[in-house]
């Protein structure tokens, strides 16, 4: 299959564009600085059986000096990309989605105002599926892990505090995340592209969840990381409050990608991670 | 009351800005050009009791190269308004809506990429409702008419015809329109704003429609401009075609405000732009 690709230098995206092109598939890449003009020329060149776009800035809790990049990042790329696929005539997108869409589990409640800018990117799609006929699925992202992650988070930082015993400080550690090994995202994308490609003529418009149907708490993955290693970990739980609207649990709302599971246990993904291998 | 008005140079809010300070209230204005700190240097000098959102950037059938300056008018500008509001304290707001946000009917269904931006920001707007108490009420607009108005709209068209005698070419014309006429939504703004005030502790957050609950043909409209002039106008209906989404028909999803209704016929309306008072 030929892709196009946003976000293609963040986690995801970096992995995601190396196993496509293991596998044999042809990626091209738009990347944030790109003008519509050069996203056009760029989907005109690859003329791709999908697009993917994993582009986005991702801020916990922002500060008013962060709207600007949020809306613009977040909401204006992702519409020019979308008039660009219009005017190119490419009309199959797999946009990416994240739970925290849906704070406490109640649709469209945003746990914050990244999340919100995603909601309103979806109103934006909204109207190219419905008055440019657009096929898309989104995958709604849960927490995601795996090597050359530098994006600070919870589970990399762990494994480096495992290797430099440096103290690490948390929050209470009782909220529950859903741990998907990047390589299982991956293997996702690629499932969902198969299927919008085969099913494109039905009009299929609709968002999976990529879950392990099991989510998991703070206290009970450094617990898990203990006894892989053996070790004890320099973790100091409370040391800092929950977030002011902390994912507590993580709900699956929307349908696991079908012909999708994730299939490195977070033993097996843990233990990868600590091994390196 | 004191109020904060964001697009007051347009056709509603430059009548809602004479109405408003006619009727005692204090209006400051906040214009497309402010930055974040401009805004809150306004929110603050003025304490605002409700901020009045009607800024917005319509364009019924865009252009590639119209949608940054719509994303940007009508998503970031409004963001930028809200973040503003919560550093300063000021939650209460009255945000504009429009029935083109649901096309045929149906709720999110958005008629031109203008609509899809209106959805997206209510989105952003949910953001502050639910983790920053905002409390606020969106009046959904159908279509406005009245003196002054340099929109190029239908009816002031239509009149223009009248008296130039110039052919004015017309759609075959059976989509219905719901016509109230600008003093009446003015004065809506103003019993919204009463509600939200005495309301704000119970915490308001709803859409309200300014229907006059009676949608007409513009085939129906030209006829009533006849009878009240006795004059007949140079249209020609079906000399071009409807817009590729044109909204045939006016549907009330959400109430109409409470303690209000459109006062003016549109047989009043009309005479009094016909003949000027």
């Amino acid at each position: 299959m030929k892709f196009v690709l946003t976000g293609a230098t963040g986690f995801v995206g970096a992995h995601l564009h190396k196993y496509l092109q293991a596998q044999g598939h042809l990626v091209a890449t738009i990347g944030r600085g790109f003008s519509q003009s050069e996203m056009i020329k760029t989907l005109q060149e690859t003329k791709p059986d999908v697009v993917i776009h994993l582009a986005s800035c991702f801020i916990a809790e922002h500060k008013s000096s962060d709207v600007d990049n949020l809306i613009q990042s977040n909401i204006l790329f992702g519409s020019q990309l979308l008039e660009a696929m219009k005017i190119t005539d490419c009309r199959t997108l797999i946009n990416t989605g994240s739970t925290w869409q849906q704070y406490k589990g109640i649709r469209n409640n945003p746990a914050c105002l990244y999340a919100a800018t995603k909601n309103a990117f979806e109103e934006i799609l909204k109207y190219y599926v419905s008055a440019e006929n657009f096929n898309h699925i989104t995958l709604k992202l849960v927490d995601s892990y795996g090597p050359e992650d530098k994006r600070g988070k919870l589970v990399s930082k762990l494994i480096e505090s495992l290797v430099t015993g440096q103290c690490f400080e948390l929050s209470p550690g009782e909220q529950k995340i859903d741990l998907v090994h990047i390589n299982d995202i991956v293997k996702a994308y690629e499932v969902a592209s198969s299927t919008l490609v085969q099913t494109s003529h039905k009009s299929l418009n609709t968002t999976f969840t990529l879950s392990t149907g099991q989510a998991i708490s703070i206290r009970d993955i450094v617990r898990i990381i203990e006894n892989i290693s053996n070790q004890k970990l320099n973790v100091t739980f409370g040391a800092r409050e929950y977030r002011k609207r902390e994912m507590m649990d993580s709900e699956v709302l929307d349908p696991i990608l079908p012909n999708w599971s994730a299939l490195i246990t977070l033993q097996a993904g843990l233990k990868g991670l600590i091994y390196g291998h």
